[in-house]
């Protein structure tokens, strides 16, 4: 190489979504130039040596400074949600600029730029959140938003505020499919829910484990069905996010023995919590209020084969960053409100990477390339930021993430860099943690220390999906 | 880099099974010790520029100049058929030292040791093939060999000299738990096929085609299923081969969504021939005559269904080398003899990847990283060769095909270099064809000529099986 | 026995859904009082050697006289649809009772039996169907018309002026596990037949085979999955009516292999027309749209499978009787117009009988038992009409049918007695009919004749509904 | 009705396995000749108001008197056997004419009717045994005996003298389909067990709880998926005997599913007992040693679903007489014996009907009509003894239990009539009982006492099996 390293990573354990290696990282303005064995010197240089130095993490479901209409207020904003996701082992995340009903699509998007400017300290790009599908939306602002690199959308069948109904999903649907972007679906039930939910109320039974009364496994199987048979039809990939166990499980296998495009995504309050964690002292349940909600242990066992086997692609933390003792959090309409007035939603950018790592990678439930794809490669690749992000390759970004695969870690909400007032995994201790987290050739996290200034994050315009994986 | 490279590939498009991205190979000492931009200079240079560059194929079922009981004789040997195999962008081969009954495993491995001793061109490991697991060989002999890097081992429900009963899968199943090996196993229900045999002889239907009626599909459901079920009671991972289509893969496909570490293998054949292909003029179908027999199309259509979705995770050749116009091969009882009598099996380690790659790849059903993964890097972690073979990373043997994708070749007999008299697929045009081969960073075959003397390839020990893929 | 009888059968073969035995019938007072061999002598006898004496069949889902808001006219009011019903071996009809949407369920029965009286040669009961679920429906006029005698209710996922949303459709359900009564669900997503509809139109495509491509069996495969999802929530029994293939009937079948009481319907036209009868000449092919459309000759099979092994529990004709060649029937919008300006539905009420006799039991496919059970005694339980209608039992009304199960017919329109001008069977010959039709041991037909006066049959009060088979 | 009849049974609630009706039944020279209301007078007659007559229960699947190689006697021989069954409503039992390995067929029958001869007080078939398929046997002794009315055979996969190979269950289901005759097959695969017992037995693990763990379910599944399998090629229908939960059901289902006339058979114990009742003080838990053994609560729920939804056809007892306390019995290697050396099989030939009728149709879990089917008329037709047995229907023999539904019964061993020293069922309490059994037409049991002698009950000649159920 004639021309000199900017960094060189020297001595770790390399691991890929397909392979665990031994080599050197240069890095070169920002990019990985070399892998290799004794890579030449370099202005820098990093001791890996007995670390695994692994991809940076991508977080493609996470809510930051998101506007809401109840008056709750999302603690994390640019600043911090993505400060405590580079903490954890996160060097791109992906939050949503949802349209209001009522507001065009562009000028969500322009107002979470200016939320998001300056402000985050690793990589972003934004999905959009489409509630309002009008022919304008679908005419005209989509094609060009998609165009501008805003190429994944959520919807949603639930949530007043959010939901489509059939015909908007599938006007969705056939969008996403002519313009070639990809739809992520909140699958559940809104009728199903709105009925238990108030045969609830009426009974008095309010409180936060009732929660998970009013959103049974069969409302999230019935939606996923739903959008699966219209995806088929409109014959266009489709997600499905935060699949909670094997009753939707069962839908997404089927189709994709058929032959359907179709994908998941799960997230750690599946494989760890379950409706018990609701059902807590006082209002504590409220902590764990999140939709759909955390079943049982056998429904966590489903979700980990479903990790291992490949029914899940993606694997996200859908941090929704609500404090627990606020009044603009989970006790928006008061400490004891009943659950259909707490904000829906748990924490968990920071957390996501070393949960997985420990419970699946150490406990031998998924292997290491697995790890990979489910937390950076495969989310890098559907929304489109693949081969920038998403793994250690030649020409792709130095978003890297060193690991002390040793480490021992018992987590404490002070420990956490999000600006949320608890965390649902207070106490669990797990095996593994990132030391140096690397975002573009810039060590941002080292340890306990921040290294990076807020504001150097810079906004991905995302390409097309690859839905060949 | 401080050391001078022996080889750089520069300038082509690697990939792997998780990523593609542009970069030169360095090549020292037959291994990939640098991948990166702007590699420095080295002995030797390969213009890869506009090329596809990809791990060479780990063939995990061929057969090469196995002894047989019945007077046929493989065209191939461990001279032709790896040199083939090389031409056809493979780069490691895997063929089967078969136990005879009544013959000790260890007497077995010897024999097929002195066969391949000094011949291949490329390198090499065996499978074991075991038709007699007396004490002797699984209290002493099997777990010898296994710890001398003979990890897998084969076993047949079919065949009469080489089939095991129930309790002798069982213990072989077993041994491989205790031991960490791999069992491959070819599912057919033997009893079945030998009632449906004797009813069509005695209708005196023996053309070739009545074959595929001799072997149903639902023979070959039964006994995947049962083995199966005997690997869920023994606990312990299995490989399924040459799986033919819906009915036995649908049973993989619940094992594996049970969570059960079942694999699955399948062939050329069985994406590209069908039973039709068995019922030519004269005794023209008996070029066809393997077992499983190819089905139907809408077979076809399932097992690229598997293919992309993650049923499969190898695609081997299951080359079996009879020459067609022979008295050693498929004449072996005569011109028109019953199919009963005509040797199993057909030609293929050459056009195993072109096929994949064109037909998969080329036509958008598979990716161009599950295309390695199933022709390279899955082959090489579950038979214990990986990370030396099986991939382009840094440490990895230099075992390199660089892959002309846009060429268009139609196949010819004349064009390949096996010694069999035939290929299933004549006239069958298809695109991308691998134009240089590297074993170990030494160019093997550059187009139409071969660069390396026989004996160059090594024997390989394999580890252990790596079968949380 | 003391008492004269009125009529006795003699010497015929009976069958009911269990048992086949050979016995003369004692009828007194329109009920069936005795069975038995040699009953002593009667005012009237019937000579029944060598026949068939089967229950008179029961069809529970036919359509006589419903207003239309199209200004479509249906051909058949309680006058021609019972006889020609009577025809072909049917007893009882259950035509529905339709709310208008505005409308109360009260004024729709009023109505509808304005529009019975005085008219039925046979007797008769009302389904309702359920278009408007206003508080008022359900709080109080439903409960009422329950307790009266109306116990089951048809509701609709399709058709913009009879479909329900989900939430309506849960508290329907909720509503018929509080009072004890049945629902009945026409289960195809209208939104994706909506979204093809107009795809189809703006390319023209307007003809009737189009109609086919509109209705596809995914969208009815969705609404199927999604009423079992609602249903399984409320945890009520439920009817799926007309099925019309496989891909539906998976999820009935997996709704019953779980445990819940999920029944199904199918209809003639699902086992013996196909989307090709769409295709005709000219506009022909209008005579043939019903929704959901008849599939292919798979879905027959599947079908066929699903009458044998007990996924189906009821067969009925789904008589809706427009004539082809009128302006207030499937010319509403001219010769030629789009298909989706034709009124759906097919004529069928006479021919259901001796079209399944003759293509199941005839052919092998389904036994006599099964026959009696899907046309008649599984209907009448489900319906609340037994142990009164539905079987030939002491004490059950001498509803019968004296069938000559030899005899050849070859279907002519001008042979049925519907006021339809054509039958979607014309010319196909068939072996079995029937050749004496009792209604409450009344001769209502024999042969070619009728013999009893319109508006002798009786409006039946159901009871609750049977669930337990 | 000219002649007089022999008795009238009045005022009773008939129920068959389609009806339920209120009528008197006049029977003459031992069959019922004629149902009614207000039958004339008879020489005898029984009052029936308020009572239950239900057809005597057919017992298709028990063992009396039935020789051993071990040493082993059965507790009930063609006396004690046959009075038990029929005080608990029986009136047919079919029992196993068992050929030894070397035994002529023939042999077996002419054995098996000496041991009958002049002591059942019921009548009875007989099944047989094939554990020797010689081509003597197949092609001679097999088709005489079927034509004599041996129409029904059971085979084996497992036990070691009576297990046949694959290819002899092929040539045994070809032979049925030749024939018209109907295999009943048992379904456990017998190498797995027999692995899995040494295992046991080298740890030491020989309490009667580890035949449970000999015997999992996986073992079960695997040959009832085989056997299906292998019926599939022949294409004849089979009947699985003893199905003790999901996992082999599920196999059925899809079965049938597709078509295939698999029929199903389950037992007492599989929804009374689970593998617990095998884990008591002491070597109690050998009195519950049955094959397969009972599983667990969630099997039990799997098989009342089976009852429900017609996955199951027949509800046997497998009445296995082996006295606990005795060297002849359960015993019979001593007290403490390992589980390997306890004969298999319980007691339950009286028990049958009432367990399933107060747990099934008292609890609502079935209906009466389905009581009827599965205990009754379905294995009559099954075992081509209908409509001579199995129902209550004009012309069938007066076969008839009267039950008093509401009756209370503890069930206590010296209750019973068997000669069995104890009754898994001690100490639990249903309700309904027979009160009066009649075989045709002669009142066998009443209340408490024993009214007929030995030896009255007539051999029956099965006729062909009736498959389309």
């Amino acid at each position: 190489m004639t021309t000199e390293l900017d960094l060189v990573i020297r001595g770790g354990r390399i691991a890929t979504a397909a392979d665990v290696f031994d080599a050197d990282i240069g890095i070169r303005g920002g990019r990985i130039v070399a892998l290799g064995h004794d890579l030449g010197a370099a202005s820098e240089e990093i001791d890996a040596t007995g670390k695994l130095v692994l991809p940076g993490g991508v977080d493609a479901h996470c809510h930051f400074d998101q506007p809401s209409s109840d008056g709750s207020v999302m603690a994390d904003d640019f600043d911090s949600g993505p400060r405590s996701a580079a903490f954890g082992g996160t060097t791109t995340v992906i939050p949503f600029a949802c349209q209001q009903k009522g507001q065009t699509l562009r000028a969500a998007v322009d107002d979470y730029h200016r939320r998001a400017d300056g402000k985050s300290v690793i990589d972003y790009a934004f999905h959009l959140i489409v509630t309002d599908p009008t022919p304008q939306v679908l005419g005209q602002e989509l094609p060009a938003l998609i165009r501008e690199g805003y190429t994944s959308f959520k919807i949603y069948t639930t949530y007043d505020d959010l939901k489509l109904n059939d015909r908007q999903i599938i006007e969705v649907l056939a969008l996403a499919k002519r313009e070639g972007a990809l739809t992520m679906i909140h699958a559940e039930n809104s009728d199903a829910i709105a009925w238990l939910t108030e045969a609830l109320e009426q009974a008095g039974q309010t409180a936060p484990r009732f929660h998970a009364d009013a959103r049974p496994a069969i409302a999230e199987r019935e939606a996923t069905h739903r959008a699966i048979s219209l995806a088929e039809i409109v014959d266009v990939p489709m997600l499905v996010v935060h699949v909670s166990g094997g009753e939707a499980m069962d839908q997404i296998a089927a189709a994709r023995a058929k032959g359907l495009r179709v994908f998941a995504e799960t997230c750690p309050q599946y494989i760890l919590l379950t409706a018990d964690d609701l059902d807590l002292d006082g209002f504590e349940g409220a902590k764990h209020i999140c939709s759909p909600p955390p079943r049982d242990t056998a429904s966590q066992q489903s979700v980990w084969r479903g990790l291992a086997n490949g029914t899940f692609q993606v694997f996200s933390s859908d941090h929704a960053p609500f404090k627990f003792d606020s009044a603009t959090g989970k006790k928006l309409c008061g400490d004891g409100a009943s659950f259909t007035h707490v904000p829906n939603g748990i924490p968990g950018v920071e957390t996501r990477l070393p949960l997985l790592f420990s419970e699946g990678v150490g406990k031998g439930r998924i292997s290491l390339n697995q790890f990979v794809a489910l937390t950076a490669t495969n989310p890098a690749r559907l929304y489109g930021l693949y081969p920038r992000k998403g793994t250690i390759a030649v020409g792709a970004d130095a978003d890297i993430a060193i690991w002390d695969a040793e480490r021992e870690v018992t987590i404490r909400n002070e420990l956490l860099h999000h600006n949320v007032d608890y965390t649902p995994y207070e106490g669990r201790t797990i095996t593994g943690w990132p030391e140096i987290v690397l975002s573009r050739g810039k060590t941002v996290v080292r340890g306990e220390r921040l290294y990076a200034e807020s504001g150097r994050g810079q906004f991905l315009e995302c390409g097309a999906p690859d839905t060949l994986i």
